[in-house]
């Protein structure tokens, strides 16, 4: 993500709403927690169903405040909903609470065994900080907040500044939605601000906060997180630049169609997305190199979220372009309204020179073409790398250089993508949107797929507990029929 | 945990040990994470083996370097051992990788998913501290060393310096065993010395570290691994209370045998456990409390870990005595070399007005009886506790009050006991060590029982690669035969 979006001017106003709604928050956690799943997968279809209604409103409003184009907006909208509903079919499910029965054992090999039963439960109140690029997805009603309610935990959403009116009405249907389908007051609320947002995350009853942003902005609310008196798990998704490795197999078999990929996904939603494909890394003297160009001078620039992240975008180009090791190739990177798609260019060796200066990521349509010289040397930029949400690899089948770097490029990544484009991030069971820092401040997570469920969940176990005091998952009958590790075994009812 | 255990005095000098077991550890790295689980349970069941065949020599060790008698170290041994092969099980049974496979679906709701395929990897090189107050199970050869080398993590071990001799004797069984099995060189290592545990955190190449100890102690750990300009996840286990509430019912039909099974899980171990029951809520003029007292007065104290940790033990004591609203019930906690069995008493009211100072951890044997006046005020207590790894309901069947402090009590406890005692940790699959905030500083996880393997793993996803590049675990024909996520149902082949 870009650098300035957790740093714009926000009014600073003390926030009476902060400590209104975390009480509230407070009050409706233990509620939610005794919730059954099934109750909470009828208020996200109700939220689901709330949005969908009132598309017609909302997404106008998103444009107006996005400059983002409808029809992206209509498909991010149906992307929120569908999201909201599989979280609803999650919660039916019911192996998300990772249910584990131990009976009591005399014979067990450490000694005799208690019984022992473990859940996942709720954290408590959760705050989400939405994100600027998706007025939907990664916003007010986006994968975090569904993920929380899924979970149990009440949530308050700390709304972006760069769509304020959009924020306060998918709220206010959020709001409504909850109410009419019977969820606790205190289960939801919207709030606005810097400095409530540091407030926010410093709060004593606050269990848990998620963010997506930029680096600048994550670190510093993961530090104010770190540093409460009571440290609480900070779940920040902070930047990625999506490395995308042509091996000259690929190369030599597809270099038109990969050139025209590359310049497609990098300029996706003039991109403005966090798995934007920031560095293309080629075999000197393939002949993809002069394609590369062509598609990306082909290519079309357009109007990005706000004057904020524009000024940032064309700052960052200017530290690139004030380089001797690096050269432009496409675009122009001086400052004006609609910026042009740009590439820049430079070695393998500069790179492994320096890594840090020339793998920061540029939150727009830029990216960097690498000429690498060798097989190894891929390899030895692919360990090079910091942590990525993803890292791709366009190779053709039996590639062995291909397959080498897939196994590093997992132990960089989150994602490894072959013969694809980072962008359109799917929400899925199987779905991982993560990655070492600083793609993520929390490695074992995923903001993106059913399993970012998990950031809102912790485990408890109940040793000897009898039946009737035990909550339905744990007790004997298995009443909602979750799979189960029952001494070991994964059963599935 | 007390607030001694990291802070002794060590000596303090560099360490070339730590560089050389680090790149150590940083060339295995990758060769343990192309290792099949399979392979790595050989690995642990060698450690068992081998640390099995020295035990005349490894107890007594143990013994003059812990003064904790022959029974309870050669228990403690069976447990490592025992523990050792249970995550061999685990690593057979595959379940614990939560392979999950999407298959394209273009129907899918939110447009078109590609093959999508995601399953748990090694984080890296592994910094596990170790404790004194079990030298061999939550030590070198401890639960955090298995799960890290079960996970294909390598570790790097800093020895506790209460039992150097001993971390040194088992460390060369440990090493030798991996040698012969078959694992790479740099799979296991061991470090001393308090700067070198600093240093150690602060290691750039490394990516997790796990610590059993003070709060103190955890706590700065935890402040170094997040000052990190890559942070790493840190899983600290500082410190609990472990309250014990009796409700009237079982005060009524158990007294004498409540009395004296607290009694002896308080003086177990010389109370230099981390779940001691260290807090004892009873109702006010139930006849319970002569009963406590008699037995407490009736148990017998020991000599303790080390001179540091008893004089942390009067230290906190005497805190404790000078308080008017706190009376001595039992004991003596004036120092001497083998402390008594003591037991304060409180009223409810004074509690809740002081939980911090009066719910201050004492490791050795000693605790707190409150009385109190009402199930109001018993549940108005645990709302006021801070997280703990347990907390513990003595009642009887069908107590309507003790249900409702259950309830309350998983919301602030990693485990729920009812009508047991904390002490004892069972090593099963659905065991949860662990906690809220000072239990632990990461309330998602566990360091005991099977589960904790998932503290050295991270999620990576795999699109459309094609199955001969995937992993073995999420390769089409499952050639390891575990159980997985297929498009949202799990299957148990």
């Amino acid at each position: 993500m870009s650098d300035t979006t957790a740093e714009r001017s926000e009014s600073v106003q003390p926030s009476p709403d902060l400590d209104v709604a975390m009480a509230a928050a407070v009050k409706a956690s233990p509620l939610l927690a005794a919730t059954a799943p099934a109750e909470r997968a009828v208020w996200l279809r109700a939220i689901a169903d709330a949005l969908d209604a009132d598309a017609d409103t909302l997404v106008p409003l998103a444009m107006s405040e996005s400059h983002l184009p409808e029809q992206r907006l209509t498909g991010e909208l149906v992307r929120t909903t569908f999201q909201l509903r599989l979280f609803a079919e999650l919660l039916e499910r019911g192996a998300y609470l990772e249910a584990a029965v131990d009976h009591a054992d005399p014979t067990w090999g450490m000694g005799p065994r208690p019984d022992l039963r473990r859940v996942l439960r709720p954290l408590g109140v959760a705050a989400v900080y939405a994100a600027s690029n998706f007025p939907f997805a990664f916003s007010v009603p986006g994968g975090d907040t569904a993920a929380a309610i899924a979970a149990g935990c009440p949530v308050v959403v700390k709304a972006h500044p760069a769509h304020p009116e959009l924020s306060r009405a998918v709220a206010s249907h959020i709001e409504g939605a909850l109410r009419a389908s019977g969820a606790p007051d205190g289960t939801f609320a919207l709030v606005e601000g810097l400095q409530t947002g540091r407030d926010l995350v410093l709060h004593p009853d606050l269990t848990v906060a998620t963010f997506t942003g930029s680096l600048r902005g994550g670190r510093a609310l993961f530090d104010l997180a770190a540093s409460r008196p009571t440290p609480i798990p900070f779940y920040g998704e902070l930047g990625s630049v999506n490395p995308v490795f042509v091996t000259a197999s690929a190369a030599a078999a597809r270099a038109e169609e990969i050139a025209t990929g590359f310049a497609g996904s990098m300029t996706l939603g003039v991109g403005q997305f966090c798995t934007k494909p920031g560095v293309l890394l080629v075999p000197r003297g393939a002949g993809i190199e002069p394609l590369v160009v062509d598609a990306v001078r082909a290519s079309s620039g357009g109007v990005m979220l706000d004057d904020k992240i524009r000024d940032g975008f064309f700052s960052g180009l200017g530290t690139l372009a004030d380089r001797s090791d690096v050269e432009l190739l496409a675009g122009d990177p001086t400052s004006a309204d609609v910026p042009t798609p740009t590439l820049y260019a430079t070695d393998a060796a500069a790179l492994l020179a320096h890594p840090h200066e020339l793998l920061e990521e540029h939150f727009g349509p830029a990216a960097l073409l690498v000429r690498y010289d060798s097989p190894d040397e891929a390899v030895a930029i692919a360990n090079a790398l910091e942590g990525q949400l993803t890292a791709t690899v366009q190779s053709e089948e039996g590639d062995a250089d291909a397959a080498a770097l897939v196994s590093v490029l997992a132990d960089k990544a989150g994602r490894v993508l072959w013969n694809g484009w980072p962008t359109g991030v799917t929400v899925s069971y199987a779905q991982q949107h993560g990655g070492p820092y600083p793609a993520t401040t929390a490695p074992h997570f995923t903001s993106v797929g059913t399993a970012s469920i998990a950031r809102f969940l912790r485990p408890v176990a109940y040793q000897g507990v009898p039946d009737a005091v035990l909550p339905p998952s744990l007790q004997d009958a298995n009443p909602w029929g979750i799979p189960r590790t029952v001494d070991g075994a994964l059963l599935v009812e």
